[in-house]
């Protein structure tokens, strides 16, 4: 058979990730990793792999058949995902929710004659794909979304924003209690405080004030304000020991009735590493996107729209024998 | 919105079910059911509902979009489904694992002009779309399913055929000290027996030796043999009070790895009512089956074959506004 080629543009968390995925994915072959850097800055995993420029790109059109786009949601793919979907069929996992309407209409018109899958992560993603499946069964019900026991780039961010910070993460904790409390079916309504804790690990710049710097913590709108948040102070040396993975995870509970009968569906997922999770959806969903343009499905598309057989490289015949 | 007009064929559990749920389902209507007994023996929860003899289903086949069909999967579905495939859309739950592939061809080559959903239950079913998303996006892996704790039939009617009992309920019960095992990642192989326990709830015909009963329970091959099996004798009224319910569910578990981190997918289901919940996913495939023939692609599809979009009555735009 012949292997599906894949690039990957972006050599952040995602794309190292997708790297290391892709070299265990036995129907795909990394061609090369696209990055705004200077190509010969970046060590690869694979030193074989080659690095090019994303300016070198449009002339690789004919050796790709799908680009893995790993740039960052904030400002990187609302750029790159239009520009490149005139060119390649790709897949991102674009989670910018509020965004998503807009930036699927954008992909979707520059992608004429390719196939693009996008927001293919695990939220947007696999729980978007699991509360559509509930809500679809289950209308009469209720669904939940805890995030976490994991680490969370933005709020870890805005710690490291705080003048006397001089390094920090944060980790998003569900609260077992909620949890528990949807389980029993009892379609409980909570506030923020009631479903998740916030911790962070700190280590100050030396001289800092660790009473004003955890005030300013405690007191930050959005992020921390609306939670019970612990902040301990740790030494930069702790912190790169415990806390240099990247662990996450999180739980959709759907919660309802058929007649005066109660059902619960629950969905989880416990991950040690969110960009090589995040990295595997994405590969499995190239296969899709690369089997959309064989079948002459152009646009862009979400989890929403492939059948999932799409997602797997075994034949029809075997996934219905071995998994049905 | 034209309202989908919905057929169901067999009055049993599932039947029951899918009558209730109909009733609820805002974008469907039900047209009538059908059964092999005389039609006004049967007794509806809704009489305004007509019931019809299955014989005279050819003459309505202008009045219905999709058939569930809900009989047994014994005997009843491998020789409805082909007959009914070739006249109507339809949805079943046809749940025998080994069998399904020649089911599927036989309703596929009777659904030459109509579309068909086959297998589509929690497992076969949901289970199986978990199954294939897990193994898709983490190969490197190994999937878990435990059933339970629930009745179940087979093993409840294994029991009613041993002399001497009058009546029994089984209950499947997984092993939780199993599923924590898998949840920590730690890949492990299982017996039979330290997977699931067996209980059985057993009313003795008067005169009957339990000890002969329990005797024979323990020693049953395939239903009991390799398994730690408990036995209570009750009395008719405590088995009518506490066992008259039909729960079930079940859990799958994807246990696998990218490069040396750990990840864990769980799906689980607590349903108080299996042939409700197995009804209602009908429902949402019936919905899918009317779009698939709305879309021209007639003959026999699974799960594995449906973007999830169709199970929907909401509009693309809301389900990636709300659900992505």
């Amino acid at each position: 058979m012949k292997k599906i080629k894949v690039g990957i543009v972006g050599y952040g968390n995602v794309g190292k990730g997708a790297e290391k995925v892709l070299h265990h994915t036995d129907d795909m072959e990394l061609v090369g990793v696209f990055t705004r850097r200077a190509p010969n800055t970046l060590t690869l995993a694979d030193p074989k792999v080659p690095v090019y420029s994303v300016d070198d790109a449009p002339s690789l059109t004919d050796r790709i058949d799908v680009m893995l786009l790993c740039g960052g949601s904030a400002t990187d793919l609302q750029e790159q995902a239009p520009h490149f979907a005139s060119m390649f069929n790709l897949v991102c996992s674009y989670d910018n929710h509020l965004k998503i309407p807009e930036y699927l209409a954008s992909v979707d018109a520059a992608a004429k004659d390719t196939s693009a899958i996008i927001s293919a992560g695990w939220d947007p993603g696999l729980f978007s794909m699991v509360k559509l499946l509930s809500e679809s069964i289950l209308p009469n019900g209720k669904t939940y979304t805890f995030w976490g026991p994991g680490l969370s780039q933005g709020h870890s961010d805005a710690l490291r924003r705080i003048v006397g910070v001089k390094n920090a993460v944060q980790y998003t904790l569900p609260i077992d209690k909620a949890i528990e409390a949807v389980r029993s079916g009892a379609l409980p309504d909570f506030t923020t405080r009631e479903k998740h804790l916030r911790e962070c690990f700190v280590v100050l710049e030396p001289g800092a004030d660790p009473v004003e710097v955890e005030r300013q913590i405690k007191s930050m709108p959005n992020y921390f304000a609306d939670y019970d948040t612990a902040v301990h102070f740790i030494d930069e040396n702790e912190l790169m020991q415990n806390h240099a993975h990247m662990p996450h995870g999180g739980t959709v509970l759907h919660s309802g009735k058929t007649t005066d009968h109660e059902h619960v569906i629950e969905f989880a997922l416990k991950l040690e590493s969110n960009p090589e999770f995040t990295a595997s959806i994405m590969v499995a969903c190239a296969r899709a996107c690369h089997r959309l343009f064989e079948n002459g499905t152009f646009g862009a598309k979400t989890v929403f729209d492939i059948p999932l057989a799409y997602l797997s490289p075994k034949s029809h015949a075997a996934l219905v024998k071995e998994l049905l």
